[in-house]
């Protein structure tokens, strides 16, 4: 007889084992690989955004930074994008959106950790470099709505089938709403049977090609705009029945709908990063600012999430912190090895682990 | 009647004041204009080299650099030209070619700075970003033959037309030395007898054109290229009459000459960094970490110089050094005002300071 999970429970898979595991892939979680790897430490990197860059990436794309050093100006994206390249030489493993649930102290000393998918890793040491926290959706500040949430009210798509043949209500002005609607306005399977798009004014920012879309399909009738603030909403019995909304000129109005689908972006949240038992002060992690070690030994933080005496919530900072963090790593990494400074312009070692060629000298 | 400087004292000159003076034009001096400019304030700029730029410029113009967060890869002087770039806003003024000699509290609270030419600052704030020490021409290591210096033996051309109708011997390989022999070799005023060229093996380090120069000129018997390593000397009274040399096959030989000019590179030395009273730990200048003041408050020092727990000397470690201490030194300069964390992405007084402009929000 072979045992299996009980239906529904999630599979017994083996964890994944590392010398480093990495909470956060902003820019000083990617840079947290290129000097855990001049350590010749191999890192793995979970992220609760389905892509790297963290707030770089979701709250300042396409806004100019100009305090990286020896970087006049670049964008967000830019920025995540040099940092890509830089770090290409460690081949780091990226486990993208999703959040890490718990960390525990194993028997052996390393640590157990756990992710909202099921994702599991043995580590020696973690960088923590979970910036500002994750990043959830921003609720729909309406008192009393939330009892809706997963059966009328959704912040993500779980299962497009889900909406077919009802009144889809979107929420929001930027890409997630529109592409949404747009989808959801389109697609050939399970399509609900009409599909409103509400914002607060008729303007939307989005990509050029999003926008002309849009309008090819209020043109055609498939998606209706209805601009608006949810003031109030009302129920028929146990269901939601219409949002009360405030017009542009401050008249009132509803509408009726099936499924209201909410974008209002993304804002950080701590999270389980809380519940870890590292010493905290003021919801950021207390750290040595010699070794960027937490309060458990073994465990580091870095970045905005990180806090010392004269601490400053930088990216350049930041950078620094994950260098120390690096360095302080080697003992738990390997007790044999000192932790040694070489400089990547002259030493063969640090080139063979970039993968570059070491110059001739004279 | 006016009353007049007696002569041969150097001139009254009136001091410079500034809010904020920055000792060593490395990349982290360089970078200190730039925090320092965000925080508003204005700096002036002492090196000893004639150039910008420090270690970078002196000891790796043309070596890679790989961990410059955000830059996979660049040269010493590619790095040093982005951060000219990146300061050029903040209009530093920089006084090159000069030591600081002596840093004094005066009176009224502020700081006395003199430089070896004779430059003055009155300074609110001064940054020791001083690197490994001023880069001082490595002595020709002869016992005894330092007796000859400004007599017979130099390390740098201060009169070019002191050397006319002499036999000149230049020691030395690379870009300094063949230049000098070049020089004299092809001048017109004030011409040497005989110009030799002395190096340890008949291969030179200099910019193509330079050596295609000398070869013309060894063609033409207007240089004498003499291959040996000094090993002694023969005086001739008080007079330095030859250096005895050892040749790449082991056998002895004398070079006879009026003038030596040695030209062996530069390497760094602290300095009088040592004599300001500030607390030191093995020629490192200790500061703490949270501000990277020194034991003299109102005095900063940041990159290679300083020291503190868990120090690493980093470039990138003394970009951050740099720009705490620009916050640290806020109260110094205006007691009022209170150094405030903006975001150069999103802060339109940051803008302004950096010249550029605002992007228009949603």
């Amino acid at each position: 007889m072979t045992v299996s999970p009980s239906p529904g429970a999630p599979a017994v898979v083996s964890p994944i084992e590392t010398d480093a595991l990495i909470i956060g892939a902003g820019p000083v979680g990617l840079f947290q690989v290129f000097e855990l790897g001049l350590q010749d430490i191999r890192a793995h990197v979970v992220d609760s955004l389905p892509h790297v860059g963290g707030q770089c990436a979701e709250l300042y794309a396409d806004k100019p930074i100009y305090d990286i050093p020896g970087v006049p100006v670049c964008t967000g994206r830019e920025l995540v994008e040099r940092l890509r390249q830089q770090i290409a030489p460690f081949g780091a493993n990226f486990h993208l959106g999703q959040e890490v649930r718990s960390l525990e102290r194993a028997a052996d000393g390393r640590f157990d950790v756990a992710t909202s998918t099921g994702t599991r890793f043995v580590a020696r040491t973690v960088f923590v470099a979970g910036g500002v926290g994750s990043f959830q959706p921003k609720a729909l500040r309406l008192p009393g709505i939330e009892r809706f949430a997963g059966r009328q009210l959704f912040y993500r798509v779980a299962d497009a089938a889900a909406f077919a043949g009802q009144h889809l209500v979107v929420a929001g002005g930027g890409d997630s709403a529109l592409d949404w609607a747009i989808h959801f306005a389109s697609t050939d399977q399970a399509r609900p049977a009409r599909v409103t798009l509400l914002h607060r004014r008729d303007e939307f920012r989005a990509l050029p090609a999003t926008l002309r879309r849009l309008a090819e399909l209020r043109e055609a009738g498939a998606v209706e705009v209805v601009i608006g603030q949810p003031t109030g909403f009302e129920t028929d019995g146990e269901r939601l029945a219409r949002l009360v909304l405030m017009r542009p000129d401050g008249s009132s109005t509803t509408l009726a709908l099936d499924t209201l689908l909410v974008f209002h972006g993304l804002s950080p949240k701590l999270g389980p990063i809380a519940e870890w038992g590292l010493e905290l002060d003021h919801k950021l992690v207390t750290v040595n600012p010699a070794t960027f070690e937490t309060s458990t030994p073994g465990v580091f933080a870095v970045g905005d999430i990180c806090h010392y005496p004269g601490k400053r919530k930088l990216i350049l900072c930041g950078f620094h912190e994950a260098t120390l963090a690096a360095f302080a790593a080697v003992p738990y990494v390997d007790p044999e090895r000192r932790a040694l400074l070489q400089y990547t312009t002259s030493s063969p070692q640090l080139h063979r682990l970039l993968g570059v060629e070491t110059p001739s000298q004279d």
